[in-house]
């Protein structure tokens, strides 16, 4: 199992910050990271229970960028799912896959839930490696936050422990990977108003693969030769 | 899919009893007993949300035995993991495998819910056919009540009803896109001996991915670009 971090972003009830200690206590996940939250007493700390220290270990940053360093996979939650397969940034997982995805990684884990009535920007969401949603009601899918951390936690703690696969990529090897994608569709001047959204694309589709680092390194591979051998034959022309 | 009713025994806290409301309503359950409550007012409706339609509907009766009838399966809910087989009354399954079991059934399932401190006596336990306990922390595996409620009914939920997500790509257009793969490891010059290898890491890659119609196609794009841009170079040299 990697290790787990809780990421709120701009939590507007006190409460539900509480209600989110104590869920993280019960599944023994302790690293919370709140951006840019509401203030924090009583009601906090009432709702916290014996994740009370949780709560007041918990770290507050201004961006979301910041709340993620130092982790090797984001994972985005929403509440929305999409009928347009166009928006492609919103195509979700489960908990349940999500909890077979990462089992045997070894790095640590975001798991970013966002405000209690937007959730979160599409600007969040294109930082997140992969989506995760709750199935829930047609009519009404949206959790309370402290539920939806609940629910999240419970499957990645029934899902138990690592079997130790082979070693997934790091943060840095991620963005390498990332980088030489969007040098090749510079180098093939591919469409510009496509480019955000193909890497998006390319995102969430590594992001759900959850590659090792010798995939990472193969298809890397692959990408840079093909931008060096048409860079070097445009020096032809 | 069996029809389900929530029953919470002797809730003490409103807010607990409209979290409780808000998560049936995430997952289309609609059905709730409440055994002897504490009084509900504006701290309840409240955390109702849009359940608060299934907070008012919900009907209060003096005992467990009352709450249950009409159900052809009680199920007990406890955060107290049992050490001692003589305790027989308290060896519990987890929430997946009653997924599992009642998935198939056609009656109507009672899911009982303790007290905030004391849970079920043993006398309610009693009245149970099964007893179902969510994995978690062995230093504190007491959930908030509308979390037990959240997580038991998510999973419920998903073992139940089809996601409908975005198409999955078909296996003709899988083979299209292995096919773009190759012929940029050709138009590359990739080396041949590496060849072979490096098309299954990417199979195996986008097996996990599971790309949706979409994301084929875009990835496909980048990929017959690159290798058009070569050959056509190549052409001008």
């Amino acid at each position: 199992m990697p290790g787990l971090r809780i990421v709120l972003v701009e939590p507007k009830e006190e409460g539900n910050v509480g209600a989110v200690a104590r869920a993280m206590r019960n599944f023994d996940v302790t690293d919370l990271m709140l951006v840019n939250p509401c203030g924090l007493g009583n009601e906090a700390r009432k709702r916290a229970m014996h994740g009370r220290d949780v709560l007041e270990a918990a770290k507050s940053v201004p961006r979301l960028a910041t709340a993620v360093q130092g982790t090797d996979l984001i994972v985005g939650t929403s509440g929305v799912d999409t009928e347009s397969e166009k928006r492609f940034a919103r195509i979700a997982i489960t908990p349940r896959d999500l909890a077979t995805r990462i089992a045997a990684m070894q790095g640590r884990v975001a798991l970013v839930f966002g405000r209690e009535d937007f959730g979160l920007s599409d600007e969040e969401l294109q930082i997140c490696d992969l989506l995760v949603t709750i199935p829930a009601s047609r009519s009404y899918p949206i959790l309370n936050i402290s539920h939806a951390v609940a629910v999240v936690l419970s499957e990645l703690f029934a899902a138990g422990v690592s079997t130790g696969g082979p070693r997934e990529a790091s943060g840095l090897e991620k963005e390498t990977l990332h980088t030489a994608f969007a040098d090749l569709l510079e180098a093939t001047d591919y469409p510009l108003h496509k480019r955000g959204r193909t890497k998006v694309m390319f995102r969430r589709l590594l992001g759900r693969a959850v590659p090792s680092k010798w995939e990472f390194h193969a298809l890397m591979g692959v990408l840079q030769r093909a931008t060096k051998r048409i860079r070097r034959l445009e020096g032809h022309r």
